[in-house]
């Protein structure tokens, strides 16, 4: 049999339409969240005993329909206490519609990907950086070939906002493919620079204020001229560690909450404020980051009895 | 009527059991998180006209019952492409409890604090902090009685984990009221100082390292010897602005985000770090924080044309 031929079936397995979850078997649960109310659950295939990764995800209320399923609903008393009454209640079966995705078949790289993974604090000192973080990024093959693809205009040139082609202080806003471009509440923008070898907030100095500057004041600008949304409910940060190496700004609106948008990200505004007090400041201070149990940093630090 | 009556008959209505949500009227949506799947709703009590608010949460998928309620799900498919299929599904009815609390009646007070604020970045020079929030601070009527209670050993007392009660570098390890002490993954406990007078981080200078240094290392230690939480489970961070200006260190666990623990909390860490490298950074840095529509300190920097 042909290469050809096995791609063939695979895709018509692939096609099969799901009908019934009746059709699998639960493994285990790979995570869950009781805040954002979302679980992972690992299930296998009765039949074929293939692996697949249920994600199922609460809706939020419905506020159209709120009055309705408001005035559907049964109310259990749990405790009450002067004003304060707290209940159970069960709304009208029609509003209790969940989201799901199935990812089916998936592989070891999809059960990694949606596993609980424990969280570790790493301190990076500069020494730290210069001694294991550096080595490992050099190792480690980050490609970049996306990147470069959108500032040379060959990919996602639909969603580019603002290009501003100066090769030193340059960038490009574009929108994350998190946002739909309509619900300004929920913005999401990413500024990527177009000046290389600046992977990260470490190889910032005095020397690229300008650069930092212009983001600042340009993103705001735009913001305001082309979707209204003010100065002042922008937020403008870095993550650190990043998840590429090559400067990126987060661009989110202030009411909008994006993933891994924690303590851990770092404000625009504090590294131009940290680099005009000390121009040498990220080659200096202390950095604190997450390190995730099957990440190769983390393991990197593990091996060099840092974590 | 005196004033003890009308009190014994506000008692009896608020004694009342409320068996029905048809009793109220639906006015309107105070605010609502589609990420939390939570709403906030204004209703009417059709007789009395008296308000109620509504707090209506989503509960977590059921993870004990999880093949269950997977067994009994009718899934409808939304879109699917290559591995990756996309459901609404429809759980048996016993799974579809949702979580309430009715705060009836409620007053202005209530109304505001569920109600949606628009939310404003503020950048604060140092001079802005002399200018406008030191005077503001210094107006409005922060009462701190409560945590010297505590301090003194007068309440709360069965919360405190531990205390050194030096006057300059002690401070108390307490239980935050939000956790219940046994799950470890949601620790949440607040470090109280002893010494008078540290408003926030705006306050800190290379005089306060020790103790700064003291709080890190011995919480992490208390945190072990007592909880088995380890050195790079524990995050320590301060609130900027604050929410009540006696320095107070928030202590939890990496895996839980506790509300208002975002982009513009400061760790700990980063605190040492910056008093290391720059003994009054926190008397010269521009420290952004977010103003809400009707928070005072919001006011006071609109007032001054700073917002």
């Amino acid at each position: 049999m042909s290469e050809g031929e096995i791609k063939k079936v695979k895709l018509e397995e692939e096609r099969k339409p799901l009908v019934d979850l009746a059709d699998f078997e639960f493994e285990k649960i790979l995570n869950s969240s009781a805040e954002l109310k979302s679980i992972f659950v690992l299930l296998q295939h009765k039949g074929n005993k293939e692996k697949a990764i249920l994600i199922a995800n609460k809706l939020p209320f419905d506020e159209v329909k709120c009055s309705e399923w408001l005035g559907s609903s049964q109310m259990k008393e749990i405790t009450t206490n002067d004003i304060y009454g707290n209940y159970y209640s069960l709304m009208d079966q029609k509003f209790n519609d969940n989201k799901c995705m199935l990812i089916y078949p998936c592989t070891g790289k999809h059960i990694a990907k949606y596993s609980a993974q424990a969280r570790h604090l790493i301190e990076e000192t500069i020494k730290d950086y210069q001694e294991i973080t550096l080595p490992y990024l050099g190792k480690s093959s980050n490609s970049i070939v996306w990147i470069q693809n959108c500032l040379d205009g060959k990919s996602e040139a639909d969603r580019v906002i603002y290009d501003d082609k100066d090769p030193m202080n340059g960038f490009m806003l574009m929108m994350d493919c998190k946002w739909d471009g309509k619900d300004m509440t929920s913005m999401y923008c990413q500024v990527i620079i177009r000046q290389a070898g600046i992977k990260s907030l470490r190889d910032l100095n005095g020397g690229n204020l300008g650069m930092l500057k212009t983001i600042k004041s340009k993103v705001v600008e735009v913001m305001d001229k082309k979707y209204g949304i003010k100065k002042d409910e922008v937020i403008m940060y870095f993550h650190y560690q990043p998840s590429y190496y090559h400067l990126h700004v987060h661009v989110t609106h202030v009411n909008y909450t994006a993933p891994g948008n924690n303590i851990f990200s770092v404000l625009l505004n504090d590294v131009i404020s940290n680099i005009e007090l000390m121009s040498d400041y990220y080659q200096k201070a202390t950095l604190t980051f997450i390190g995730k149990e099957l990440d190769g940093l983390y393991i990197a630090y593990k091996e060099a009895g840092k974590a």
